[in-house]
């Protein structure tokens, strides 16, 4: 059976989603905001969804969640109404992001400086993880945004979002977090600190692609992006509603949350196993502590193998692992986590992720760690920038 | 059985596409451009639908159709980068769209002329079609775009978009056309005229909702709105791509086209019955000539009878029509079509459409026709603004 580990780029959608989600594909199709008779069931099952939407992230009923066409759209919103209502009118100041943040904020930042927005970027110590008060370098009254992501996609470090959120407040400048990482981890709760924006996407937890979501906090002003219909998202994002889309992302939320008490523990266990494993390999460095981390996400830095090969051997194995360098963001590119924990530049290209979800089973674990142990030694055998001294100088 | 009459709205999907879909939400969910041999189906299925998609429009290979999330996002693209990289700098001048444009044009455009562009509207003759020369008063070479829809969304009226591409061909102005309404009724081909870029969404042609098309004419430049990973449409559009969504809209494609020679001449055959039973009705004005609109739309003003009185009577014999006062647009409304078309403004509420899709049935002409009949009558026996008197004085 073939293995999948790349659940921080995309998940399976779980089956309960995929049954949920059916009615409205078929007879069912109808749009939940038409005033017929006919539409009756898409209207409840819309409310339904929402609802889940609202209890998963704790939301007040006065808040906005503004379903988008995911994390992507949902970032680009956020940035791109904070240029032209914001910055082109000199209304607010410089924006702050993480070194690390998500692909779609690191292009639309370094889209944004190029046109002349200020942009500063807070950098993570050797753990992967961020210092709040780093913050207070940068941050005035006039700052336009802070946005942090809640979890770090490749290394899994958790940031302090609540104390930072804090400063924010302070200094009463929005806050914004990028949680795609971070449902069906951990606890999500906009209620635990003042976050003004968050953005989520269905495909990180089980859900569909092509469906996610902007948190607004009540009595926040933010332009639309997507402009025409005012019926649909309180005028806040035009376009005719993706039923079974936004069905399947409540269900996948509801189905998140439950999980978090059992099934996330279960897969937690899965990953220790593994990474006791991976441990026991001379020469790899286990990137963010346990700790700091969500819980299921292994990174690693496995000296003088090229994750491209290695990822090339556990493939031979059908093993799906990743890899930051699988999905190149170009020009926009954040910082390289090697660069950003200050770890030898030697490591740049020999990261990789192992990154579960709660359909991998413990059945697994020795098949992968085989696969690893093999490819390893295998690819080392070959590589001269591995000499076969190193592990016996250390030791 | 209810009768669903609001397709230029949104239509069911077919059964076919819902069968293509399922594989690509369930055990072949994988990222189509992640390399791992998992991927492989979902790799072979996203380049089988993209070359539907291209056959359907006569795309060349080199042409980009770029996924969106609908016909929503690709015009917000279109008029956004044409905002903030033509018209605030300057490179380009005014922009000329219709004045029946799609609401999210209509919507963009009205906010453009806030930030002070300029913004032309072409006007519709009694027929509701635009004439071409009228293009001529307003072109110059430094018009930033010039967009018209293929076809008007409530009166079905095909507007003369050949014509219109030449002369903005002559002038080297791109031109941008909106298919939402015309794939799966007309034949639709970009070769057949100079378009530079075409709107369409798979919801109105039997497709899933939440994924649409912007197609770009090789050569052309358009800086992405959706950025991020450059992976994604050739870096055009970022996020993780909605698989299903895709493989969903070519296979709807593939059967809209197919659809064009038969069931759509059917479908054309049981709207032509029906507009002879509503032509039988006294005082109420088809509008749009027969000749002049897509075969699936049959839209009319009942004198003396507010449409949403006549619609919520239709409800009551379980047929879901439409009219545009069910999806209002708020401050960015088009011109309503009465005016538009110069009738008598006392008609500006009374306008129902039925847009009728391959899967309505002529057994389903009589149990409309008997309904419209009869609600008419009962609405008109109940209104003051219907003189009893009216029909004799006019025979």
């Amino acid at each position: 059976m073939p293995i999948y580990l790349d659940n921080n780029h995309l998940t399976r959608p779980d089956e309960q989603v995929v049954e949920a989600m059916k009615p409205f594909l078929g007879a069912n199709f109808h749009d939940p905001l038409a005033p017929y008779t006919q539409a009756n069931l898409s209207r409840r099952a819309y409310g339904d969804a929402m609802a889940k939407l609202y209890a998963g992230i704790h939301a007040d009923k006065k808040d906005d969640v503004v379903i988008t066409s995911g994390d992507t759209e949902s970032n680009t919103w956020l940035f791109n109404s904070l240029y032209i209502h914001k910055i082109l009118t000199g209304k607010g100041g410089a924006i702050i992001i993480s070194e690390r943040a998500p692909a779609s904020i690191a292009a639309a930042c370094a889209y944004l400086e190029k046109q002349g927005a200020k942009v500063f970027r807070l950098g993570v110590n050797g753990d992967g993880v961020i210092d709040p008060q780093d913050l207070l370098d940068y941050i005035t009254p006039r700052t336009a945004l802070v946005s942090i992501e809640m979890v770090d996609e490749e290394s899994g470090a958790i940031q302090p979002i609540e104390e930072i959120a804090e400063i924010c407040a302070q200094y009463e400048v929005p806050f914004h977090t990028d949680a795609t990482q971070a449902i069906g981890k951990i606890p999500v709760d906009v209620q635990r600190a003042p976050i003004t924006y968050m953005t989520f996407s269905a495909h990180t937890f089980h859900g569909p692609t092509g469906v996610g979501a902007l948190y607004i906090r009540k009595g926040t002003e933010l332009e639309p992006m997507l402009m025409g219909s005012e019926t649909q998202m309180g005028g806040r994002r035009a376009g005719v509603l993706n039923l079974a889309g936004i069905v399947g992302m409540g269900k996948a939320m509801e189905l998140a949350v439950d999980a978090l008490e059992y099934d996330v523990e279960d897969m937690r266990e899965v990953r220790d196993a593994l990474e006791e494993k991976v441990r026991a390999i001379p020469d790899v460095q286990i990137i963010t502590p346990w700790s700091l981390r969500v819980p299921n996400t292994l990174t690693f830095a496995v000296q003088g193998v090229p994750a491209a090969a290695l990822l090339l051997e556990l493939n031979r194995s059908a093993i799906a692992a990743t890899s930051a360098i699988l999905y190149p963001q170009g020009d926009w590119e954040h910082t390289p986590l090697i660069d950003a924990i200050g770890a030898d530049p030697a490591l740049r290209h020999t990261v990789i992720t192992l990154a579960l979800s709660r359909m991998n089973t413990e059945e697994e674990i020795d098949e992968i760690a085989k696969a690893l142990e093999e490819s390893i030694a295998l690819l080392r055998d070959e590589s001269p920038a591995y000499p076969e001294t190193t592990t016996e100088e250390q030791a």
